[in-house]
């Protein structure tokens, strides 16, 4: 049922992606160990499948999709046209811990722009994923908009006030005030101030006056207090003002575009993304109906993940979806059809009805009609309980009678009517209405 | 290119799969290496990617799909409602030698009946396949198969006539001799010859009156000749008269049915296929315009396969298409159509164009036109020669006139034509005529 579901997840993704000019491009499963360690971050390091192949090259499982397509592209890039869109559909790996006893295998549905800085290439990244959501009959939901450089110079200015005292403001510092603000929604605000207020060079109080500005309203977080408060900091901020001038303009074209889509996109500069390679935009998707439920669909630009692999610049942006997790949020919604309930299961009561039996399935395929067929003639009884055990949604019978009579006995399954004498042509007719 | 190629392949694939009642199921890529090891060949297990998990366990990458499928269905075995037929799309991993400078992975689709000994089972994945084939744009191709009991009967009392020898007829000896016959096609009559005669217990005389008999004609192996010889060997024969009886069923179903799906199925008691665990039927497929290409699509009845992950008997039959190889023919032949020909890609002048260019790029995206646009407005020049580039069949100006006018100006990029103040009502029209 997962499966058949993942299926319908991805057909929708994937026909909205081609209708926003995504190429589908694949990467194989298994890269050089040094390809993907070091990328994501120390956790994803400890989580990747590595071992040794048969000609003792250090090879390992892709974690994500994006470090393996930044490879790519590095290796590709003669050969590709950019700016370059891609949709890359795959499964991918974490070894947990053993006691949980189970491995983690993922499906990812990702897309991603190569090659092109402007905040359109980020925009179409979230309207193409808004769309795919949308899709998808999951109900509203809202895209969480946050900016890496923003948050990391409210945590500098915040927190870490004192540049002076040397350590302070450190990348290192940085990134672990950012683990800490990937926390909140986890952990609640105390403790998060707690955690931030402690590190090296901060205080509570600056952790306070952070929280306070990266505060989640209605309409998201209150970008003009946050444009306030830079602002006094100096004339070391006109980078940050341009990223603040950015950061309003996508959300300015994801607002005015495709507004009847159902998904909101909102800013909240406390979204501060696990991953280390994120630069610019980054973004995480919420269910409305179910709030508690973790992000569906999550990415942000890394202008410098390619750039391990080759001299060119190949600033970038994309986004994933989490389609394990939609499955199990449209399970949960109660969305899931089982496809067996439009099914239709023949019946055959003699061997010597099989032939006549098999022109009916044939017929009924060839219309289209997910059509199984009794692979065993005899007691009809135990064919209705397999058909019933099955979910089928109608059984055709045929016996000696409906051989000569060139006919057929159709039973619904749902309500228990039966039809008998339908004529061939009327099959259809009559499974519509039953 | 070969990814889109494989997706429009695998959704006709399950389009005809769902008509079948193949219901889609997955198992993990990572299989304990017990489960995998020991159950295709020694060359198989040679080339198991088999590694140590975070958690010290003995796993592996999957080498096909069968193996796992068995472990899964006896796992499941008393949730699941049997005859089962499943379809199951994935990745599978062979380790070549590393001289080769290459991972192997594969794209496998299969699809199986488990828990059904009849002809009928083996009649529906076979009419199963050749639907999925005749679907694919190939053109003709012809199913050829084969049988293990009616092989390794003719393999017996042709080779090792003298089982009074001891270690004449033993199932290895024969398994030796299947390996020989396997070759058959690549390496010639006279040296399959000369390798089946030397065997222990086996003459020259011997192979060359087994592959007398099982030399394939126009219509296939002549299976009267078979059976008349098989028929003088003596009353302990009577289980492989029901082997021919069997074989000779299944032909006729599927000769019958679905005769103008293109795609001929005809006995070759010389099929072997290389696995160990086919017990009964076992199939290849090759095309006719490509017949140096080798089989696409194959299979076989595996009766025992489970039964080492379970006490009850789960007797199965299955086929594989060749999903890889599939693509490789269909460039071979001309059939791949970029995707790109049908897309349109909207050229922006000057960024204040830019809210009007996405009103239109959305317009076509909703009415399902695959649409790039241009992520940085400036020089018309360079963007025209991105299109051209990407190989897209028309391209969309839009520039402060457009804006003006709320027209397009509209290029068939294939014979250079422009037409411009194309209002934006017309551009469907317009686009199917360019």
């Amino acid at each position: 049922m997962a499966c058949a579901t993942r299926f319908q997840i991805l057909d929708k993704a994937r026909e909205v992606a081609r209708r926003f000019a995504f190429q589908m491009v694949d990467t194989p499963s298994l890269e050089y160990a040094e390809v993907l360690l070091g990328q994501g971050s120390d956790e994803t390091d400890k989580q990747v499948y590595r071992f040794k192949d048969q000609g003792d090259r250090d090879v390992a499982l892709r974690f994500d999709l994006t470090v393996p397509f930044a490879r790519f592209v590095a290796e590709h890039q003669n050969d590709l046209v950019f700016p370059f869109r891609r949709m890359q559909i795959g499964e991918v790996w974490r070894g947990e811990k053993p006691q949980k006893g189970r491995y983690r295998q993922f499906c990812q549905c990702d897309i991603d722009i190569i090659g092109e800085d402007s905040i359109n290439a980020d925009a179409e990244v979230l309207l193409c994923l808004r769309e795919i959501i949308s899709s998808l009959d999951v109900g509203a939901f809202t895209i969480r908009v946050g900016s890496r450089p923003i948050l990391s110079a409210l945590i500098q200015h915040c927190l870490f006030n004192k540049p002076d005292e040397g350590h302070a403001s450190s990348s290192e510092n940085i990134v672990s005030a950012l683990i800490w603000v990937d926390k909140l929604h986890k952990i609640g605000l105390e403790e998060t101030i707690k955690g931030l207020g402690g590190l090296p060079g901060a205080s509570v109080d600056g952790a306070r006056k952070l929280l306070g500005l990266l505060e989640f309203k209605k309409t998201g977080t209150e970008l003009d207090k946050i444009r306030a408060f830079l602002l006094t900091q100096g004339p070391a901020l006109d980078p940050i003002k341009l990223q603040l001038d950015r950061f309003e303009g996508l959300l300015k074209i994801c607002q005015t575009l495709g507004k009847d889509q159902g998904g909101a996109v909102l800013p909240d500069i406390s979204v501060a993304r696990g991953l280390g390679y994120y630069t610019g935009v980054v973004f995480e998707t919420f269910l409305e109906s179910l709030p508690g439920f973790g992000s569906i669909a999550s990415g942000g630009r890394y202008d410098d993940l390619a750039s391990r692999f080759s001299n060119r610049r190949l600033p970038g942006v994309g986004g994933s979806l989490g389609v394990d997790r939609l499955i199990a949020a449209l399970e949960e919604l109660g969305k899931v059809v089982p496809a067996a309930q439009s099914s239709v299961f023949v019946a055959v009561a003699s061997e010597d009805s099989n032939a006549y039996a098999w022109d009916v399935a044939t017929k009924l395929r060839t219309a289209g009609i997910a059509t199984d067929l009794a692979l065993k003639s005899g007691k009809l009884g135990n064919q209705f309980k397999f058909a019933d055990r099955m979910g089928y949604g109608a059984v055709i019978t045929i016996g000696s009678e409906e051989v000569a009579t060139q006919t057929v006995a159709i039973k619904n399954m749902r309500d228990g009517t039966e039809k008998r004498n339908v004529a061939l042509a009327d099959i259809f007719t009559q499974l519509k209405n039953s």
